[in-house]
């Protein structure tokens, strides 16, 4: 694994590769705000190339925040600068942070978006401070474009971590919601997300099934959801008929319970919370 | 017109024109699967330009897929990739293929979201198999991403087409709902497609009225909407007053119902699979 | 400020910076419209690089399409071409305009939706007549596609503004929503936007209230909404109350009515067009 140092120092020949930047907010697409913060980033560096990750993060859902960073990160370039700006504190106090680890740069306000980021990488956390690189702007209220987007477009020109501020110790992380193994042969687990198709997101993953040894046992897992019978694993969605429920372990590693060609969430009015066990018979 | 097999063969001095790779999915944008498709695109091909075309088809709804596919693809550069998702069997053993054609290429699951192309285009269909370019996946339910982006992104660094998978003959295509003349004064169709301003699209196009000449004939057009009177064809929509309803040959070349300033799905209460019937008077 | 001369003459160096096209349409993303113009720009000058701002303009609503102009243009590099296509007369005698400007160039209707910015910035306007440059199409429906959109693709290869069409002296301008001081301590506005998160955005700017001097006397400003006060004048959303609704100047320079973490158009049932009033006491 390469070490953060090598990280923060860029490879000479890279002035040819355009910089990724990413966007994450809960900005919606109807208002100008993106598109603002677009603007900002392509007057500081014309060549940046900018990847819309989403905008539609319910408003000032932290939570839905965190978790979907979790999921695109790591199919990014390594030296992806990753703007996620759900904020409901801009302006106050809040810090704005600067995060760096091998899968590139993280900007985002200390509210704990960041909590799973901090859980699974190691990490260089800076508080930007350096109000030279900032946007002047008539009020207070909007550092998606006067803060992070030109942060962003100066480390996409070549600008070095630590020259936008100092070294922070303790960033805010959220409470994350962990599966447990109650039993050896039981896990309690609760749904963390609903999808477009309205698929129910577990955050019981196949790290933590192969954790108890269970990736052995597959043919043998049966899942319940809210104290409901839902039958084994799948591999794929079409391996039952349509309007059916099933479960599987879906392509992010999470166990996911669906409606073929329906809408599980609809079908089972069941949601985020809704609780998830795994049993090995 | 250029043979396929200079389509194949890509001219020498491209490398320095970025390939286009466009997107058509039912993902939706609040989920990250549409930005870890263009992670994995933008990793294997940095210089990649990425065009979204839309991801909210209706969920699984190939009909919908199918019908708009018809209509971009050939105003973009006769070079691009279109990648188009909607994939209701992803991981079972239904096939992932690779269309030539002189509009460029086309990545799709065999399902028939591919069916107006394989009705007017000239194409060469490749399945998909050296899973050597695949993306490792813990899961079998995200082919956009694990596969047909991976493929997306080799492709427009100039591997070819016979380096994906072996010819296949005999692509899905779905049944074209298609208008007829029932007399040659009289042409009988039905509405595809409602777009986003309420306007009813049909099936009954420039080129079919051509077919039965009544180009010279125009002004004598009546059109019929579910047995109701809609009135002859105008050449734009400000022809009538606002709230009213009317009739013309759009800019892809469909006979449309709108109305001005209004929305003619609501006012009529119609929508996909409503008759229209065109009359010479 | 450099004149619109050296506007219209573009630097010989530039070749190798992308030129960038915003695009801001009442198109939604769901049919095609947006993606054909992204096509026939491509096809045309395959180096443009395209932003876009919003597709979510209300149908038809030119209000709301010129209102969010003003809020964007001036963040981008000054040699921006900006599409502005809410277009309910395409295809009638209405006239495309091109528009030069200091911050850019302006494509849209003669239909009033670049009111503010001819309001703002010393202008040169011209009628686009050339319709060679044109993309052919089997209907006038569509001039986002078949007129704006090429014309932004030769522009941005370096094509000067009077190649597309002869001077035009009076766009047409919308009536524009003005505050006003109806005593020397009084200021009335009106909600002219609401914003994704439900935040009331009135026609009061930052500008105005330094035009009657109120700058020096913030402590003193008391706001009301439809006659019921909202308090004194914020720094940030977050120094009142979960729940509770307060008021700054925003980030645009406007007044805006919000609920902390809430939805104030949903909380006070307010909305477009609700009075605004601004006290000294």
């Amino acid at each position: 694994m390469r070490s953060l140092r090598s990280v923060l120092k860029r490879p000479k020949g890279r002035a040819t590769t355009p910089t990724l930047i990413t966007l994450t907010t809960d900005f919606g697409t109807k208002d100008p705000f993106v598109a603002c913060m677009k603007g900002v980033i392509l007057g500081i560096n014309p060549r940046a190339r900018i990847v819309d990750i989403t905008h539609e993060i319910p408003s000032y859902d932290l939570e839905e925040a965190a978790f979907l960073i979790n999921s695109f990160y790591n199919d990014f370039p390594s030296e992806t600068i990753h703007l996620v700006v759900v904020d409901p504190g801009v302006g106050s106090p809040r810090r704005p942070l600067l995060v760096t680890t091998h899968y590139g740069w993280f900007l985002a306000p200390d509210n704990g978006i960041l909590s799973y980021v901090f859980q699974r990488e190691k990490t260089e956390v800076r508080e930007i401070t350096q109000e030279r690189y900032f946007r002047p702007s008539p009020g207070a209220t909007f550092h998606g474009r006067d803060l992070f987007a030109p942060v962003a477009g100066w480390l996409s020109r070549g600008k070095k971590p630590e020259e936008f501020g100092p070294l922070y110790l303790q960033p805010i992380t959220l409470p994350l919601k962990e599966p447990r193994y109650t039993h050896p042969n039981k896990i309690r687990g609760e749904i963390l997300h609903v999808d477009k198709f309205g698929n129910l997101i577990s955050n019981i993953t196949w790290a933590y099934l192969q954790q108890g040894g269970w990736e052995e046992k597959l043919g043998r897992i049966q899942v319940r959801l809210r104290g409901s019978n839902i039958g084994g694993l799948r591999r794929f969605y079409a391996e039952i008929k349509e309007g059916e429920i099933g479960c599987l372990v879906n392509s992010f590693g999470y166990v996911e319970v669906y409606c073929y060609r329906g809408d599980a969430q609809r079908f089972l009015r069941a949601g985020k919370g809704a609780e998830v066990v795994l049993l090995l018979k």
